[in-house]
């Protein structure tokens, strides 16, 4: 069950499918190169910026490169507005616009486009946010995979939920608001032809009116993230890291599916590092744990939550633990990275 | 110079290259799919959109391809910050925040991306946008073509300044900020090894300050565009059709740089039709012409700035005609769209 981390390889000279993966190479990429030529990387990264003079609102852009373009559960036209609109929930805001920009592929069927942007428009509609603007853009065959498609949000803040990675503190109870690793092992079953397709389905879908139903708790709700790329595992440590805390999830807590077990058996995948899409972390203060599980539960999305952990009350800050079936406790490393290429 | 123009392939099944080329195809594929599938389409199609619920801002996304990434005269990089700056500047917006999105093919180079991410860094700062937030993703090798750069911006509009595509008005004097045809000859010039790339160079630039400089004429400035992929012709056109009027442009008026004219005659190209990334043409009421013109040679980016047309007082809506050099009229076609790809 340990992770295997090779020393980080801060010298090669090519870009790596590793360096796209949410995990510890994404890091290194992001903090040695791209941050310091565009000047960000002050705070902590967090799912959506503030937008600067309008601190109500917050903006969110998600490139979106899944490969096949459908899968059971979803496509790439919905999995792109989910994911966005995730990410300004993350901030605790509603979605307000949403943009889309298109790279395809010279040679898609015009009917698998199609079939793509009524699941996008739908998914929007039905998640009540606008699509105000877009772009196309085609490309030679052979010089992009079918379709890209990159979704930017706007959202607005609910006016006392004001989540960031920085803010879990000790004593912090850790929900989960459904079940891990459908998104990954569904979209690597059906592009490997494994067989688990028929049993699984992605988990995409909106988390924003889980956040609704979290905002009448305020400022107890410290922290929220969207386990998507590097899973469960990649989102607890960049929290631990962001706000120097140690936390410890229960193994027995977290809920995995018995599909999702024996895909990742038979892939060697831990389904902590497996993405999701549809499933939230959060991060609450201890006396408003049972409340937030209540509002979780309320909703369908929500109705499988449970508390999987804590916020050491002391710990070595950035460090995550798991306590085993059978009592033992291990570290839940930042995953490195490679393993899962193009799952969203 | 007349364009070709076959019959609309509606019945295409697959994506087209000019699909994406900025012109007629582009429009089709927006009007018959993408905008029916989105809830998109009502009122003209702008640079960019204003934002529900707060109108002083607008939201502008554009996804870059350009081959090859780098180009005399600029590169992917500070093309992709110039591209959503000007798209915000059209709608009399200076822009507040950016974002940026990246698919990456493996084995790019390292020092590649540093220098494409160094040249966005720099080009945002000496816009004065900070990039806000991102995403990075990574395809296999043949996946993706190198680097594809998706930015999406935020502006904030001048308050007396509401440009629109659709409010030009017959009697408008048609001025043009610089001369036309630089980037796109450029960029083909380079992919192709053609000669002319030690000659020319792109003319990518940020237009927001000459949108300032337009600012204080308020009303008076009607239409702002700038005429990049499909050229001045599509720019035109777009604007006939938006605004129901007859554009009419001089040739003589029209500045193309000898290069590019040389460039275009060996290509079989009609300057007209050829991307830009620096300039911009502005419809403004009469008597604020002179105004204008003055405004927009106060600064570098439009010392060369001169009027090249009017709205006819009467004419077909949505006609754009050239008078030529010997004094006859032709129509200036929207372009079909498959003569340029990847130019942007």
């Amino acid at each position: 069950m340990t992770i295997e981390c090779p020393a980080p390889r801060h010298e090669d000279e090519v870009v790596l499918l590793g360096h796209g993966a949410g995990g510890r190479l994404t890091a290194e990429l992001l903090d040695r190169l791209i941050l310091p030529a565009t000047g960000g990387g002050h705070g902590p990264l967090e799912d959506a910026a503030l937008l600067p003079d309008h601190r109500d609102l917050v903006i969110s852009t998600d490139g979106f490169v899944v490969s096949p373009l459908f899968f059971p559960g979803g496509d790439i036209g919905c999995l792109a507005v989910h994911g966005t609109v995730n990410d300004l929930a993350m901030r605790g805001a509603q979605p307000l616009a949403l943009t889309v920009s298109l790279v395809i592929e010279e040679g898609l069927p015009l009917a698998d486009l199609r079939a793509v942007m009524q699941s996008l428009g739908k998914a929007a509609r039905d998640v009540g946010v606008p699509v105000v603007t877009g772009d196309t853009k085609v490309v030679g065959r052979g010089a992009a995979d079918k379709l890209f498609v990159t979704t930017t949000g706007v959202g607005r803040r609910h006016s006392a939920l004001h989540p960031s990675a920085a803010l879990a503190r000790p004593g912090d109870a850790v929900l989960l608001s459904g079940p891990v690793g459908l998104h990954g092992t569904t979209v690597l079953s059906t592009r490997e032809g494994l067989g688990f397709e028929s049993d699984i389905a992605s988990d995409t879908r909106p988390l924003h009116r889980l956040v609704a139903a979290l905002a009448p708790l305020g400022p107890a709700v410290h922290t929220l993230r969207d386990p998507t790329r590097g899973g469960l595992a990649a989102a607890l440590n960049e929290i631990a890291h962001a706000s120097s805390v140690a936390v410890e999830i229960d193994e027995r807590a977290v809920p995995v599916p018995g599909p999702v077990a024996s895909a990742c058996d038979l892939l060697g995948l831990d389904p902590l590092v497996v993405a999701n899409e549809g499933c939230l972390t959060a991060f609450v203060a201890p006396d408003a744990a049972e409340d937030a599980l209540t509002a979780l539960r309320s909703l369908p999305e929500g109705a499988q939550a449970v508390r999987v952990g804590e916020v050491l009350p002391d710990g070595p800050a950035g460090r995550v633990t798991l306590r085993t079936l059978v009592g033992a406790r291990r570290i839940v490393d930042m995953p490195l990275g490679e393993q899962l290429p193009r799952i969203c």
